[in-house]
């Protein structure tokens, strides 16, 4: 079937304006590793795919799943020693506080559950997130999408960042206390509402916001003032989590332990795995409410996999390679910059990277056409990226953790060569 | 580690109050067909769970699995025919106008999606449902869980049912006309509210609230009379989708053709696997306004093992399976109702039984800790079954679609000894 067929059943079936990535999209039917192969047989590194974290169809997470779906995979209203050994290590791998662990099967679902258990512990209802924020696709989670205070119990505060500051010229210690009075200002605006704080909840790394720079201390002092007004700080560790940053979670990077975390994405390597960890009073309380329960959440088969990816994680060492190969990646990319005027600036952290695309380097004008054209040459040439951001221009660059210098040179082959198609005057 | 500790250990990492069955819970190790193992070795027959539906560990689906999750799982922005091929397949079992598909990971995500798909095509906020319904877990779609018309947006009719109807000695199609009569005054409720309608949500043979018998006629005429109103009609077939009931679908044993139908449960024997079907221009606009993405939904893992679900159905003939043994097993049942006093009504639709358990059967006075009590002997006896409805009084009985003849007479024997036990007199 040729890829306009696929097109137009593919609109037929699932609906016109089903996303899809690429401006000729591709298709793939085989994963390996950091490679991905389309039905021509052509091949791709993958550079975007946060989920298949240790590698598309890793062998040892495959056969952990084969062998769990061949013994037992049912609801968790019975008794199953699998679920309990891996929320035991999820928890371990956590700060100390972090002792008890809630199941689901989305990271929409975790969202879910972790702001009805900051409302149930804190007794309030106002959220606070950032201006350019997605944390999932619910009805309720979705009031936090670049949130615009249209929900009274919402509130937005313009991201925090060292790119384009809230104020030209201020010190990294003055945007702490600029970025701080937003937190303030949208807490006092509850509380002039007669609606009491909830929490607040980011990524910790502000991934959707396009990994800025996030002025040093912004994250504990926050969550020191979220906590003295009464509310409870979420960390949305779903795309930051397990290993992403060169850290086990994205907290630690700036440096704050949250009251509650959410991960997702990475949790099962492609099998629907997420959840909610917390003090374990706050997850009793949220229990005896509650008295949650989701059908395929908590199963023997997501313990099994959930297990077997953190065993890859950890037999590969996949902390410290996405922490060295980050590093060089962004090293070498920064070496690029001089001969490639639209990338603005260079950030993240472990094997996630944002480019920032300008039309002007000096004035910072976004650009985000010239991102998606980068992203589309980049693809032709057999690496897979994508573009993010508040503002749609920050290329994002995020392979699988087993992604490896090698990778990383075919990568870096490529990019200098479309810089030099494209900028050519300066290579 | 003895259920006791085991109970310690579960209550500490995943909460107090998470849901457990039976008095003394049991520790599940293995499952096959329609069997459940305990860590003692100790057999069970599965007469409780939908989700196995082509029963547990089915090796083609085991297999189907395996397969895909070896060759490629990523997320649907790359094309890739094996989620078509399913959503053709899938759209096929299905009434003709429902032609298009949007896939998600649980049934509660299904139905966000079919409430915000009826809202955006109708540009509607309210929904009917019944007052004893369940339909998920997220902030929005659990306004809809036991309604008590607190929410502005959401209106609960009376279920609609023979056994306490809403008047007394009513006729059959007089009882149709007094629970249409409720829908229309929900409908009028909106419209003197400013609320424009945007549907009614209802599972198509009424399962949480105790599979009543719906007097013959009401769900057609209550659609008709929805869309009348500029609404849509949604089915949950979450539950009674997939043969359940000895048809496909729940919506045709009650005789109507929805709008929109959301399902979950059965759809991938366990694999997080739900979605939403309806009209291609419905879907048309929801995918257009909201640009939908799930990362682990419409993956090729979901459509493999959702293919090899449908597969065994078919070729195992499991909806011809389902209708005989369950009218065999309803048969049976009301021979014994005789000798049962509690045993107030005997209800349901192929593989999906209810039995009304009373303490007085002429004043029909629910005994919910009577069938908590029978519940947990039959478990003791080796057989799982639970307790639902709107009053917890019905016992629920609802076996994987491989449940034999030779599995019901073993439970029949069973239960008629418990019988025989609590009621000896009789016997």
């Amino acid at each position: 079937m040729t890829t306009t067929e696929l097109l137009v059943r593919r609109e037929r079936l699932l609906g016109a304006g089903t996303p899809l990535f690429y401006q000729e999209p591709i298709n793939i039917v085989r994963g390996e590793g950091v490679w991905l192969f389309d039905a021509d047989g052509r091949r791709y590194v993958d550079m975007y795919n946060n989920v298949p974290c240790v590698g598309h169809c890793h062998p040892h997470v495959v056969e952990a799943m084969h062998r769990q779906a061949g013994t037992l995979n049912v609801h968790s209203r019975y008794l199953h020693e699998g679920i309990l050994d891996y929320a035991e290590r999820l928890t371990n791998l956590h700060a100390d506080a972090l002792t008890s662990a809630v199941f689901t099967c989305t990271g929409t679902e975790a969202n879910e559950v972790a702001m009805s258990m900051a409302r149930i512990a804190t007794g309030g209802r106002g959220f606070i997130c950032t201006d350019a924020a997605y944390h999932g696709n619910s009805a309720e989670v979705s009031k936090l999408t670049r949130a615009k205070d249209t929900d009274t119990e919402i509130r937005a505060i313009p991201y925090p960042q060292r790119y384009r500051p809230l104020q030209d010229g201020a010190s990294e210690s003055e945007l702490v206390e600029l970025y701080l009075a937003e937190v303030r200002a949208a807490i006092d605006g509850f509380e002039a509402n007669g609606i009491p704080l909830a929490g607040m909840l980011v990524c910790p790394i502000l991934a959707n916001e396009g990994l800025p720079d996030i002025p040093a201390g912004f994250m504990p002092r926050a969550a020191e003032m979220v906590r003295d007004a009464g509310g409870l700080f979420i960390a949305d560790e779903v795309q930051a989590g397990f290993c992403r940053t060169g850290r086990w979670w994205g907290y630690e990077v700036t440096g704050f332990v949250p009251d509650i975390v959410t991960m997702g994405k990475p949790m099962g390597n492609g099998m629907p795995l997420a959840g909610v960890v917390g003090g374990t009073e706050l997850v009793d309380a949220f229990r005896q409410r509650k008295r949650y329960f989701n059908t395929f959440a908590s199963s023997p088969l997501q313990a099994a996999v959930g297990m077997a990816v953190l065993d890859v994680i950890e037999t590969e060492n996949l902390r410290q390679n996405a922490a060295d190969v980050g590093n060089y990646l962004r090293g070498e990319l920064a070496k690029l910059q001089v001969r490639c005027e639209p990338m603005g600036d260079i950030r993240g952290h472990g094997l996630f990277i944002g480019l920032e695309w300008v039309s002007d380097r000096a004035a910072k004008i976004p650009d985000r056409d010239g991102a998606v054209v980068f992203v589309n040459r980049l693809k032709d040439k057999g690496f897979l990226i994508g573009n993010a951001g508040a503002l749609g221009n920050v290329l994002k660059i995020r392979p699988p953790l087993v992604f490896q210098k090698e990778h990383a040179n075919l990568f870096l082959t490529a990019f200098e060569e479309i810089v030099g198609e494209f900028y050519g005057k300066g290579s």
